[in-house]
């Protein structure tokens, strides 16, 4: 099966990905030489879905687990609902030999796997990602956070997990939104590494409204995992986001943060501000890093075809999408911490950015894609 | 000054001890080049007596700084004053760059420590510890927690300090019990690797009910820093305690909590516990590890001294204490994981210790001194 190792020193680790892989945890924990008993993290939405299939893979290898489940939506990504687990798992006699199953989305992963990075001061955690961010994403590469008033991530922990579990298979109980708006991330990643995967995005676009066909089911656990490994290679280069290198991740997530959080939350999914924000990226590599008009077209075709959102409703309130975009904390004198893209493939850390460019580009995110 | 340094590869700090430290923070800080804005957290009790001082000092060097107070207390040491603290940061501009100083007893360095250690997935942070037990025991070696409704320090983070800096004249503003109690994690240290420095503890508490003398002043600095560096040293060699070294310093602690934890929170000092299971310690060293009886009568000698409890009121409840103690999560298949003497200044950690020793523990604590 497709496996994707994330080289960290002892914090090491490997991604596998494979179609089923939900039926076949206890014996994927195994190779991996993982063992203990086993709190099973997932929310109202996943635990139905998929709850019942793990946890007839760990009974049938003799695995001891307890199941805890919180109601999904972003506003459990909390202190409280981490609090709660905490409780139940004590309640279960979990302790510093447990282990923490992430089952779920960018909520469970980023939740649970800060509740293992406290739990006992630190204990080892899984995660079985099942939506297209969490599994190109958010579930790779350590960083766990649960929302707080004063900002959503605000406050968590670096802390690996011992292994990924990806099966492509989980993308069909996902709403082609969902699918959609984690293809976002996929687009990113290609356009900061390696655009030589943009046709296979293609071919997973096209056929993203009528269903997979039989072929690319067949590809999707390569595909996936060549995705993963832009981010994978990306993270062992800079696992705490000191040197440039992890930040350049962000192309598209700061505009693309200053529109998502310019409304109520929830109303647009953060794959589709990612959209958004590529989009500005584009516009504002152009101008400052002499990105080719035809690389600028490749990236907004893919995202079309994928059906992600590109052209901004006119009542979008520019002056508050400003606003969050500064208080993204990337400012700093005058001019905005900003990742441009060279060329398909290649992407630096501006400081070159002023708030008038972001002004422009806001203006451009409300034009049609041909008039800039 | 006497300087110990503690040295854990990236994360090595120095703590450092100082009549009058308090007065000369800034200088202190950037002595180890420490810089950044602060967020000074510390507790209703210690504010009043020691924040003006800290920030005078920080004025002065225009060192840029916030005050977070949150009321004193164990009840305190919960995620949400935490959360709470975390708003009053961000409302206060602190980003990834800033720097929390915790001012205060063991309660402010647990909690501000695994604010720090979450705050934007991690900050630096300071200890400036005002008691006895935060001095010589809490502040050092990274340990950081908050208690949830399962137990206390149950969720934490390892999380060095980049400096802690000791200032002994605090101890002028703490009631002698106080004083008392934080001696009792000395007598730990002392037994455990250095009993050449019970005459000096003998000297220390010989003068606590009367007032430090001038010459006992002048030495407390090396008194602390001698103490002190038996931990650090324990520290450098098993810092996630994962090596049965750092284990060592629960010699007195099992027994210890069981009696703590019997009794409603805060009647009886955490020290005053550390007091009781000292002895039963001794006690059970004597049966299991040939601690020779003059060596436990040195220990008890020096307890006594320093006037900290040693026999355990008749009416408290046997089974109750047992129960506790078990909790402890140090049982594993009938015998219970123990730190025993084998002769002042060697420790080692034994599985030697059953239920029925330590019933036999418990009723010789509520013996006098002379019979068991």
């Amino acid at each position: 099966m497709p496996t994707v190792s994330l080289s960290l020193d002892t914090r090491s680790y490997d991604i596998v990905v494979e179609n089923g892989a939900i039926d076949s945890i206890a014996s994927l924990l195994q190779s991996q030489n993982i063992s203990g008993r086993i709190a099973l993290i997932t929310d109202s939405t996943v635990a139905p879905l998929y709850a019942d299939r793990v946890e007839a893979s760990l009974s049938a290898a003799s695995m001891s687990y307890s199941r805890h489940v919180f109601p999904a939506g972003e506003q459990s990504k909390s202190f409280q609902t981490v609090e709660t687990l905490v409780g139940e798992m004590v309640e279960a006699g979990h302790d510093r030999k447990s282990i923490v199953i992430a089952l779920g989305g960018g909520v469970v992963g980023d939740m649970a796997g800060f509740l293992a990075s406290i739990y006992y001061r630190g204990i080892p955690f899984v995660q079985i990602p099942t939506t297209v961010m969490a599994q190109v994403d958010s579930s790779v590469g350590g960083k766990t956070a649960v929302d707080v008033i004063g900002g959503k991530n605000l406050v968590g922990a670096f802390h690996q997990p011992r292994m990924v579990i990806v099966d492509p298979e989980t993308l069909d109980s996902l709403p082609p939104r969902v699918v959609r708006e984690g293809m976002a991330e996929m687009v990113k990643h290609a356009a900061i590494r390696q655009p030589s995967m943009i046709p296979a995005l293609i071919q997973m676009a096209e056929e993203l409204e009528s269903g997979f066909s039989p072929e690319t089911r067949a590809q999707l656990p390569q595909i996936l995992a060549d995705n993963i490994a832009i981010k994978a290679r990306i993270v062992e280069q800079d696992e705490e986001e000191r040197l440039g290198i992890r930040a350049l991740l962000n192309l598209g997530h700061t505009l693309g943060h200053g529109v998502e959080a310019s409304l109520p939350y929830g109303e647009m999914l953060h794959g589709e501000a990612v959209s958004y924000g590529l989009r500005a990226a584009l516009f504002l590599s152009r101008m400052h890093a002499g990105l080719p008009a035809e690389d600028e077209q490749t990236i907004l075709h893919l995202l079309e075809v994928i059906g992600l959102p590109l052209v901004l409703d006119a009542s979008m309130d520019e002056e508050l999408i400003l606003k969050k975009t500064a208080t993204d904390k990337k400012f700093s004198a005058g001019s905005i911490r900003f990742v441009l893209l060279d060329r398909l493939g290649e992407a630096h850390v501006s400081h070159k950015v002023t708030v008038d460019d972001l002004k422009k580009a806001i203006q451009c995110l409300k034009s049609d894609l041909t008039s800039c």
